[in-house]
């Protein structure tokens, strides 16, 4: 892999002593493999779609759409209670927003704020100018080129995390990164999030499935971090998706609650496929996302003034032939940049994109679709990219192969947003004088010095002759990173923990599994 | 394929009467797939990775480069006495340029022009905030998922021609879009300008091998346009390679002394490996491309003022290591970004980027490489994209499955441009009330008003389930490509064509081929 520096943005907040700093850089020294970059501090502009007048259309439709629908609060009468007191207009489960209600709650939201790692080095910083790559999160199946596809397990859990802790540019260990299926529902979110804390030391997510599950994360977030600093500090991110169009349900609004009052972050994600659960035009789905993303950071507000939150969205589109979802097309493309934008205008952290693809395998469609979604969700300004490594088949499979591909993207993405270097060395004028015309630069003193992080290496493209790709017998990329990801898992150490954290956590868990009967519904 | 309504946007220049539009809209009605879109209009600002400070750094390093290294101009006595006469220091072959005497040479050279095709709706403007996409260029070997790789022939020129007029967004027939080693090198231009103008009415490129060449695309073009038009509108560009660093070699020079003097455009292209023809940084790169293109751009001023040139370049780095060129990485796109900034300051169109990739076949590599070289040249605005499709494993291969790939990608970025529709239909603002909280769009009024139109639909994606896609022999991407590439070949019909214009152009190609012996090398 590439020589890469550690990221030296100072992250805000207070710095905790980690276990895991000694054994990364060791494990760096050793493997020259674990070199990871903190996040992306972009140095370029992002890319807009919209102008002012736009902007100001669809923000103004998104208000009239909140006070003339509204939006449904189901099953939660404690919600319903909040949104009265607040001065919105309640009627049964529906809740209708004056104009501007929901934009002056938001004041209190920060604008960024920094997500804690366990490792200090590992912390992330989400929102203006960064950009955090976190892995595929949420599908059942798991593939790879041995066993093909099937149900995902606790033991392939763990290698997702093993495989985002190696990976140089995934900045998170993420969240669900496949559901082990082999796991009791009620107590599955116990070893997931064992799994990134003892398997990894970048920071990770809360489960969502139950507000007591949501608990528990907290729970043991607190005995990694210690209870007052979780008090003070983000050190969990969680996502909160809407049930678009227009309803949040108590599942969803149960573990808002429980991480907005714990001052932890949620992302609250309208969660559309354009067409369906959304108007099948970019304006419009932008529409509905913002007053969605609005009115659930804005509850989040209500339940802890200042608790950090994420404008999200995940928008596809469908087929209008047979309703699939279809990825990596240029309107969702469009809807990214636009929901960017009007997050900006929030003066709110943005998640959206990833690598996003509706391919069965990793061939070329996936690969087409990942990048038309990915490089978008990095010129686009996103500051969460969940998904970025990973997905395979529209989310439903855990890809391994594709898990290194993408990740090898994410490097040349880290490596492109930051920008192009005009120093007197990247002017490399003094090359000029020493290669006349005609010559050839490649023994030259300017790219002898430069040559080891001249340009991204990718350890998957093959850019070796057609002779010797075949004599090498002509693999695709796909065969690549089989081998690929099996030397990393072969590689991977584990970072250290703390003894008496790693016994705590271990307590914890035991004491739950104990407390109640498996339940696999 | 799409429901794709003809571009509207009126070109420039003088209007023609071709043979091919009945034929063509005759096609529209009988397959569904020829509506072609003439060229992309974009709708969004170009994406930027450099400031004014940057840019201004580039040019002062550019114009001292030009002052104290100079360009070397290699067995064209001609050339360098036009220097001499221009004002330039001439010593020897290098030819020293005092600051300001190319830009001032520049001011001549249109900002934009009309390449007029034989059938004037597939006319193109080059310049300003259209991307024209053109295949690809060059290669000696073609690649199909039947026969493997092996040498290409004039049908597989043929065949290519046929899928570049079958590509709704492919705008351009381009030029050699493979080398048909079976023909004499001396006499196999003719077939294949024969070609373009037979099976295509798409606008396409002269041959720049020999400057006698060069006068037979123009001869042969003045057959299709007649003389008086020619001389007056540019009906060809053909692609003018600097041998950089910093030389111009006889053989370029003579073919475009022909195209310029004759008001054709030219495409003066730095093709440059970074690392080997240039320095290995992104600035001092673009530093060179500056001032050869400066350089070759300003000579075709001096062949002609008013003579349409492009800024063109290619440009990728190499394997630090193996000496490979790699495609489809960060440094590169960084490049073509900020050559398009350069270009856009000097007034002139600009050529660059396309589909490029190292990818052996068409598989994950090849895909990521290929959209990560795509968007970035739509996204930097270039104006003339060559190896739009079908370019392989670092253009030695015309792949068929990936032109047909590459083709629905160039579809989509044909869409992306639009940008965000905010008309009444595009807010959708209606939708909202005819679909409460929790409800579907999917049968709503609004969505069945614009569910044709409403999203890119690709015909290579599989967005079925995994289970239809596996009764359906679990095809990849290159599979499906394979029966696409072959139905288009198999639905082409040929445009139209005055039969006078049809029997001068063979009888001019049959004088031609008997006035000399075949050639081979």
């Amino acid at each position: 892999m590439n020589d890469i520096p550690e990221n030296s943005d100072s992250g805000g907040g207070r710095r905790r002593r980690g276990g895991g700093g000694a054994a990364a850089r060791r494990a760096v020294r050793g493997s020259g493999q674990l070199a990871s970059h903190r996040f992306i501090t972009r140095k370029l502009a992002p890319f807009e779609v919209l102008g002012e007048e736009g902007l100001a259309l669809i923000e103004a439709n998104a208000d009239r759409l909140l006070a003339e629908v509204g939006v449904e609060f189901r099953e939660d009468e404690e919600a319903l209670s909040m949104w009265r007191a607040a001065g919105a207009d309640v009627d049964g489960e529906r809740v209708r927003f004056p104009v501007g209600l929901c934009r002056s709650l938001l004041k209190s939201a920060p604008a960024r704020f920094t997500q804690h790692a366990r490792n200090p080095e590992r912390s992330v910083e989400i929102g203006g100018d960064s950009t955090v790559f976190a892995p595929v999160y949420g599908p059942p199946f798991v593939r790879n080129l041995d066993e093909g596809r099937r149900y995902a397990h606790i033991e392939d859990f763990r290698n997702f995390v093993k495989l985002a802790y190696m990976a140089p540019a995934m900045h998170h260990s993420g969240g669900t990164l496949c559901e082990p299926v082999d796991l009791p529902v009620n107590k599955r979110h116990l070893d997931m999030l064992h799994a990134h804390i003892r398997y990894s030391d970048k920071p990770f997510m809360g489960s969502v499935t139950h507000p007591e599950r949501a608990e528990d994360s907290v729970a043991m977030a607190k005995l990694v971090f210690g209870d007052a600093f979780v008090d003070d500090n983000c050190v969990l991110i969680s996502l909160i998706n809407a049930n678009s169009p227009l309803v949040y349900d108590s599942t969803m609004l149960g573990a808002l609650k429980v991480y907005a009052r714990a001052g932890q972050a949620t992302v609250i994600s309208p969660f559309i496929l354009a067409g369906a659960m959304s108007p099948v035009t970019v304006a419009g789905t932008l529409t509905q996302i913002l007053a969605e993303a609005m009115v659930g950071m804005a509850f989040a507000q209500l339940c802890r003034p200042g608790a950090p939150v994420v404008f999200g969205t995940f928008a596809s589109s469908i087929s209008m032939q047979s309703g699939a979802p279809t990825f990596g097309t240029p309107e969702p493309s469009l809807v990214l940049y636009g929901a960017a934008q009007l997050a900006r205008r929030l003066g709110v952290p943005f998640r959206s994109g990833g690598s996003l693809c509706g391919g069965k395998v990793p061939d070329a469609q996936a690969a087409y679709e990942s990048a038309q979604t990915l490089l978008p969700t990095v010129m686009a300004g996103v500051n969460f990219a969940l998904h970025s490594a990973g997905w395979l088949e529209g989310g439903l499979v855990s890809s391994y192969e594709k898990f290194v591909m993408d990740a090898d993207q994410l490097a040349m993405m880290q490596r492109f947003a930051e920008g192009v270097d005009l120093t007197e060395n990247g002017q490399a004028f003094e090359a000029f004088g020493e290669v006349a015309p005609g010559g050839h630069y490649l023994g030259c003193a300017h790219t002898q010095a430069n040559f080891e992080t001249a340009f991204y290496r990718s350890p998957i493209a093959d850019n070796n002759s057609f002779e010797q790709w075949q004599a090498e017998g002509s693999k695709t990329a796909e065969q690549r990173a089989n081998t690929i990801y099996k030397q990393w898992l072969k590689d991977y150490e584990a970072p250290a923990i703390d003894p008496a954290v790693e016994e705590a956590v271990g307590d914890f868990i035991k004491r739950k599994k104990e407390s109640m009967p498996d339940a696999f519904t």
